[in-house]
């Protein structure tokens, strides 16, 4: 696995799920999941949803200047971002910075596994299936005012 | 443990040791540590403190303007500052934000707990000492460009 490319992966993917459409983001977050917004602690994932889909605008658009990530600890891995965050009918972009701690969730295909395992005696045939994914499990954003 | 209390009280240590002796922020980082300093990885604490006493500047003062923390995984915990960088002899500061991955090495007192168990039978008497620590697993900085 190559952190970068994780970590670009999951940026590209993070930023146009909330600009297409934000209710998308709850499968990027468990129970677990701690979001902090602007010094707002919010925790789980429907509970982050309602906070990020009732934001005070409609329509925006990240522009990313910076991703810096790094392998952290249980297997994680942290993921640092700044950017512009463009609202509709507004002149000037908002500048700001993000902060996530990313961990792996098992794919279909571990779980696959696991039942194969399980039934191999049998010799069931199970259809492997694409590699696992990340989840939030923290997510700090802050704006950066000039 | 109250994490505000602990990411408090981390960033006034830091900041107030990189202000005065850089040099001296060696003890907060082992081995596995890994610093991105506008991009350019860096991992352990040696050449972490390299990298930041011979930054080029001398004097400095980091005013901090927020702190946002979150518990982590491994026990970890999640510290994100933003604030001003002002140099000695400029006009300007400049604005950054860092993040930092903490995690709690084991304190003198664990280590004599260890050592009281192991001698016991000999009934040595321990003196206990204070509270453990934290070290910085993951370090990321980024100056935030008007």
């Amino acid at each position: 696995m190559d952190p970068d490319a994780v970590a670009k992966a999951f940026v590209e993917h993070y930023y146009s799920t909330f600009d297409a459409n934000r209710a998308g983001l709850a499968n990027l977050y468990q129970e677990g999941s701690m979001l902090t917004f602007e010094g707002q602690k919010i925790q789980g994932s429907q509970s982050i949803v309602a906070k990020l889909t009732s934001l005070p605008f409609q329509q925006c658009k990240h522009n990313i200047t910076t991703v810096d990530c790094q392998p952290s600890g249980s297997g994680g891995m942290l993921v640092f971002v700044s950017g512009n965050l463009q609202l509709a009918g507004e002149q000037h972009a908002l500048k700001f910075s993000q902060v996530f701690f990313l961990l792996a969730q098992p794919s279909t295909a571990d779980l696959m596994c696991y039942l194969y395992v399980a039934f191999c005696y049998q010799m069931f045939h199970l259809m492997p299936t694409p590699q696992g994914s990340f989840y939030v499990l923290n997510d700090i954003f802050r704006l950066n005012y000039a």
